[in-house]
């Protein structure tokens, strides 16, 4: 057990803990957009099928979950337990998918920051030896998020250029043990954070402080420099929180400028017409386990650390004049070749 | 580390896992209730002294949470990690509190179940040793859930007998190692069950096939006879579902009939008009935390299983026409004396 246990600590070590296999599926803009040849599960109509949205978001993150099942190569009935939310109210496609998988189910909510939420849960669980095999996932869906959170996308209500667009996708992960291949070896679990930012549009400068609180912490914890990572990417900051985060830090003495990427600024072309850049559960999912795993495992990136970051307010909270509580969960990745040693 | 590792398993084994603290915080009803005199901490109004119902909703928890620390007799920064939810869209009173309360913090959502979805994650960080001391909690208010699952108070609307009363009040228990007092041995997480039920009023009916499903995993995997246990206590099936829970159980070989007691069913007397009896998250949290282990240190119990029960629905899914997926976590707690071995 490697587990930190210094009061105050907030980065939990893990032992010889893995990505099995993912799972991603995304919508037309997602897989139109720059990262689209990592994404091959795709579909071409916003209904993915269904007859309406709600059962559309909920068919991504069951094929998702699905796909990084098989691509573990396990059965569904050797996983131990299924995590997974979302951003609908009582994260009903999370529920609703964990009915289909007939799985033992925890539901989780750190709005877009529950990609990195449940896979920090499942790699303890893992790492434990509570469970030998976690599957954690999240979905988002435009249509859903846009008619819950702010109107109908048939209103044509008009947006802010700070504003973000929500991705239509899920992402899913297999935790197992293993020596070798992509490694989970750390997690920094992320405190509340609110600035006082009370516009619902104007998100990643509300989320820029949680980042860079998180990652603050994280590399004291670990007592690590920024560049031991070959890339520190955010969750969904986009264009506007981005530059937000890489100053707060610079404050604290941490340059993270030439590390910095953002899932959601790197999910779609400017010419996509999304504003500020993605946003939702699914950004930081799918690029995360469709596309930076895969440069891992391609060998461009040896060491990341992913910081999912979440606005956890609801129209509720807006409308009775609360500001926004934001969050952010960083979970370290690490490339081992078979052989080398665990560290 | 003595977790089951078998596959198919849903049972988490603890070492030396103890419950450190508790809080609860009740409103008035709960106050005049059978189980009053265990609440010393209670409102005599509902708006518990705020503007909103929602801010009354989190003030209880943030009480309850700061009890429940001073009750383990810790100070708030020695916390590692505090679990939380609610029934609010987004789980905006646990966020609002974990903003408040500055710790690091994972939202979790299991509807009823919350109390022990919450108790057995902090309980396997704790036992295996990623955190020293866990804060887990949840919170629930009558007319915050009304207005936002049904309809507000003010309407007026009639409701049929075998609805239940949304119970006002929070629970939060501090979590950490310890070979006596009140010990969590162990936890079964739950599968989400559904048995087609439609109508979001008949949630016991709903809900006792999913207890069914965990405490039969329990009893199997633990290779525990129900008389085992001093109580099977459910969370909310209340009077209507009870019965069906018993039944469903026969059907097994499986008698509960004079061990089972619910918290639904526990938290009200039959005048106070609540109908089939009490639910919401702090149903069981606060019969559970405030009662219940009460109980047990005054020698009454010497080991009881609390399967919390969560029906995983929104109003969404209702007026789309789904059914009512269902789950329950369950977790058993043991009186240990000082100088017994911790089994």
């Amino acid at each position: 057990m490697k587990a930190i246990k210094r009061n105050g600590d907030r980065t939990w070590v893990f032992h010889q803990t893995k990505i099995l296999g993912t799972g991603v599926v995304v919508g037309p803009k997602e897989k139109e957009g720059p990262l689209g040849d990592d994404f091959p599960i795709s579909y071409d109509d916003i209904y993915i099928g269904q007859d309406t949205f709600e059962k559309a978001e909920r068919q991504l993150l069951a094929e998702a979950a699905k796909t990084a099942i098989t691509n573990a190569k396990l059965k569904e009935d050797q996983i131990d337990l299924f995590l997974a939310g979302d951003l609908l109210n009582q994260i009903v496609s999370a529920n609703f998918v964990a009915k289909e998988l007939e799985l033992p189910f925890m539901g989780m909510f750190g709005a877009c920051s529950t990609s990195m939420e449940t896979l920090a849960t499942a790699s303890a669980l893992v790492s434990s030896g509570f469970s030998n095999y976690v599957l954690a996932g999240c979905c988002s869906h435009n249509a859903t998020a846009e008619r819950q959170f702010r109107y109908p996308t048939e209103y044509g209500g008009q947006k802010p250029p700070y504003s973000q667009w929500t991705a239509t996708g899920a992402g899913a992960a297999v935790v197992g043990k293993g020596t070798s291949g992509i490694m989970v070896t750390h997690a920094t679990i992320g405190k509340v954070v609110d600035m006082g930012i009370k516009d619902p549009f104007d998100m990643g400068r509300a989320m820029a402080p949680a980042a860079a609180d998180t990652i603050a912490a994280h590399l004291q914890d670990t007592q690590r420099s920024p560049h031991e990572y070959d890339l520190i990417v955010t969750g969904d900051l986009a264009n506007v929180g981005s530059p937000i985060l890489i100053q707060l830090l610079r404050e604290r003495n941490i340059d993270i400028a030439n590390l910095h990427r953002d899932c959601g600024s790197m999910l779609y072309d400017p010419s996509q017409e999304v504003n500020a850049g993605g946003s939702g559960c699914a950004a930081s999912a799918i690029v995360t386990y469709g596309h930076l795993l895969k440069e891992m495992e391609r060998g461009k990136y040896q060491r990341i650390l992913v910081v999912a970051t979440g606005a956890l307010f609801s129209p509720v909270t807006f409308q009775q004049g609360e500001s926004i509580p934001c969050t952010a969960h960083a979970v370290a990745f690490e490339r081992k070749e078979a052989g080398e040693e665990n560290g």
